[in-house]
């Protein structure tokens, strides 16, 4: 079966057999996707005209109540996405609630948040600000919906929260969506686009899918729209130095790879409420998804006394952790999603195997559950030790995109704080302490680096929300080569979709021209 | 002379002759500038650390206690700048007033606003986010001031106002500055830094200035530096393609060119308030500053009926502006700043008129008052006027940054919508219309390509802040072409010198880590 294409308002198939998904377990060709010889600019022009005034036609409560009726189509296609997910993407069931229900979950939250925003087509930002004595003249900030579309180019590992998490905040904006998922794992993508369209629930033109090469569809960018990526850094280079891009002043958000820590306190002891939390965590962190989550542990770091006792600690709960077929109960780890990721992971954990010491794992002899090993794309769980300290080769820079992290001992706070910005910018930090003194010197130390910082200590206990669990109310993104761009964080996600302007007038007019406007102070409230 | 450059704390001289800046008038060689063989990264580095320190150990409020010491020291020797901007700039009293006194205006401006800020070391924002039951888990957003330089890049137009605008936000947020001035006019620039260094005002490597070529500047950007560039678009896909800009993740804001609109409403008559106040405004705006504003007028629409009426009131009050010499006390209109820009601009004017037609103006036989015409880098104030409308060719595309614009007639509202928007996005519209319908259905439309619009009827008449005049209360930046940008927006400009980050913690910890900072609140107020 060839996946169709959803633009311009039609199914459409690309020309050629185009490229097969494969299921990483078996090795089974299951769909296969082309963008071959599909008018991309036709495409988005479709979804700037027909889109958008359909989507910006309506307010941003009727919007909002559309993303509910979005939720009801996906919970009651939940089964065929997991069926899916485990096939293309060889997902637990576990694997399959984070981005599955995640997705659901991020999107009934908008449907439920959006609806503070009522009536309103546009947002007034901030008061009135005088510019004439007598107050014949003034000034009103507007925020007004982008006119363009919001192109999502999304990264492997998230087919459905990857898509949600960024369609909800610029349908609500009123901006029609344009997704092209990362080829491996375009199907779930697609299919449920296909169910949404099959619903007719949101005007023509409001939500289009690309399957396979992305082609020349940045070409056709222009002013107006966004670009919103998830991936590698070469990538996000590409699309950032596009020409399209670039003399369009087309908007871009980011969000790459990362480096994130989690940071065991100089109080926590074997034993300690903290120090088990971080265990779980990092056992968590490292077989959800197969590590495949950008906010996924890398680095742990721990007071030289107790890395040790630490790193022997998470090796005893990793070897627990039964990787193989997802088919079979007794599985908790599948594999990473294609054979190229593999070899990817594996390149790379060779890397920093040649400067630091494997504790646990490691590829050699590894027999998955239930599959050939030849013709699947497992990667054991591998933790790995590193007391080089912030000289450390490779374990600063080099992002294992699997089921891999590393400990690293850390003299003092100082040091950790060196070590943590020398991530040179990262989605996520945890602190697992209940020192008040390390916590507050620490924190403020890294929180410029760090798009997310979670605190956890014994009165916190399990009731986190999870070092690599992005929820919708708290921003998810992060600074330098995390790309710099912000999603979510509540209602916040809506200023990437519109475009704010100062409007100068007699205080007659601006009330008219807010007419219809509802407070932007919800963004941020 | 030689101007020299402070970097690192220390006045630097570059090698060898350097680069002449020149009197436009007069064409004598005025001072010189060099960057050569200075080292570029240590100075960034020196900034990093010395000056982020020394400016992030205070708070809001006495950094803002500080730009108004600047204030002081601006005012004490604003005849020595009114000096170097007629030598170097060619500048009347009035260019004078506009640029100097609007950076001191600005500055001002930010020394009061930045009060609100009080004691506050960083932003709160929002109010806490539940995140588990009985509130034993909870997010919180903070935006701290970033950790890097803010580097300017800027334009020859506004050696005064380009720098404090976008330096009282970057110090007011604790984010030491690197001025890199356009190499024309520098010399203002680097006597204003010269005076604040000798006041010693400021915190060591708070305020740096490097003078002639950037050279290898950008290769030595990182996480957590901010480049704002001001200028032509070329130059804005240099930095935003720059390698070690694009690994880094490195925060970008541009303002480039933009074809600015001015309209006239449907109800406006020849000898209306509205058609007066336009004919004067357009006329200021070609004038003023000779032109060189990138808020500046550029096309003129007015219905088709009253077009050339519009036209000819236009080119009756321009040929009262008496253009040459500043230092004769009749001169209205000053040379533009360079040859290579009186070149430019006499270029992009032959495109305008190979489609367009000459009203007034034009170079051929102009004779400057007391200049030599040969010598001197002077364009005549020149209005076009072009009647193909949406198809017509250059006038919606060439920037003419020099005393030139032109007229088009609009056949109805939805004709001028559309040329407005063709610009492809830009700075500011101004609109001068009574007439309610009108604005409201236009105004909305173009909404999104602008980032500033300003409305004048009868009603406001004289007491609006002008068309090209930027105040620092409201946003100045454009979408699209115009850069994507944002500016100023009273306290709202310190969003561009902060990082957002979600922290997730027990209540009491956010609590903890929220201290000493202040609601983010104020920057949309």
């Amino acid at each position: 079966m060839k996946l169709a294409n959803y633009l311009s308002g039609k199914w459409q198939d690309g020309a050629g057999d185009g490229q097969w998904l494969l299921d990483p377990v078996t090795g089974e060709k299951l769909v296969s996707v082309s963008a071959d010889g599909l008018d991309l600019g036709a495409a988005l022009a479709f979804a700037r005209t027909q889109g958008s005034a359909g989507l910006q036609a309506l307010s941003y409560g009727q919007r909002a109540e559309l993303l509910g009726k979005l939720v009801d189509v996906l919970m009651a296609n939940r089964a065929a996405y997991a069926d899916i997910s485990l096939r293309n993407s060889g997902a637990t069931e576990g694997d399959v609630a984070f981005d599955v229900d995640g997705a659901i979950f991020t999107l009934k939250y908008f449907a439920k948040a959006g609806k503070a925003l009522g009536d309103g087509k546009f947002l007034v930002d901030g008061g009135r600000i005088p510019l004439a004595k007598d107050n014949l003249f003034a000034g009103q900030h507007l925020m007004v919906p982008l006119s363009g579309v919001a192109i999502f180019i999304n990264a492997f590992n998230f087919p459905a929260w990857g898509l949600w998490e960024k369609a909800a905040p610029a349908l609500l904006s009123g901006v029609p969506v344009l997704i092209k998922p990362a080829t491996p794992t375009a199907w779930l993508t697609q299919r449920m686009v296909a169910d949404v369209v099959a619903a007719g629930i949101l005007p023509e033109g409001a939500l289009s899918v690309v399957c396979g090469s992305a082609r020349d569809l940045l070409d056709h960018v222009e002013e107006g729209d966004v670009v919103s990526f998830t991936g590698s850094a070469d990538t996000a280079r590409t699309i950032r130095t596009h020409p399209a891009v670039v003399r369009g002043g087309v908007r871009i958000n980011v969000e790459a790879d990362s480096v994130n820590s989690a940071i065991l306190g100089t109080d926590a002891q074997p034993g300690s409420a903290e120090f088990d939390l971080l265990v779980k965590e990092v056992v968590r962190e490292m077989t959800v998804k197969t590590g495949q989550k950008c906010t996924a542990i890398r680095r742990v770091f721990a007071p030289a006394a107790v890395a040790r006792p630490l790193a022997e600690a998470i090796a005893a709960r990793l070897a627990k952790m039964t990787v193989g077929n997802p088919r079979n109960g007794e599985v908790r780890v599948g594999p990473v999603v294609s054979k190229s990721q593999q070899q990817a992971a594996l390149d790379g954990l060779a890397k920093l195997a040649s400067a630091s010491e494997i504790v646990f794992g490691g590829q050699e002899g590894f027999v998955p559950v239930d599959a050939d090993a030849a013709a699947a794309c497992f990667v054991k769980p591998t933790l790995l030790f590193c007391d080089k300290g912030l000289a450390a080769k490779y374990v600063h820079d080099v992002e294992v995109f699997g089921p891999v992290a590393t400990v690293l001992p850390y003299a003092d706070v100082d040091d950790v704080i060196a070590m943590a910005r020398r991530g040179k910018g990262s989605l996520v930090a945890s602190v697992f302490s209940g020192d008040a003194v390390f916590c507050q010197k620490l924190i403020p130390a890294i929180a410029d680096m760090h798009g997310r910082i979670m605190v956890v200590d014994a009165a916190v206990g399990g009731n986190h929300t999870g070092h690599g669990n992005v929820m919708p109310s708290c921003m998810h993104g992060g600074p330098g080569r995390a790309g710099g761009g912000e999603e979510l964080g509540g209602l916040r996600a809506l200023g990437l979709y519109h475009r704010r302007l100062a409007v100068q007038a007699a205080p007659g007019r601006l009330d008219a021209l807010s007419e219809g406007g509802v407070s932007a102070a919800a963004l941020n409230a």
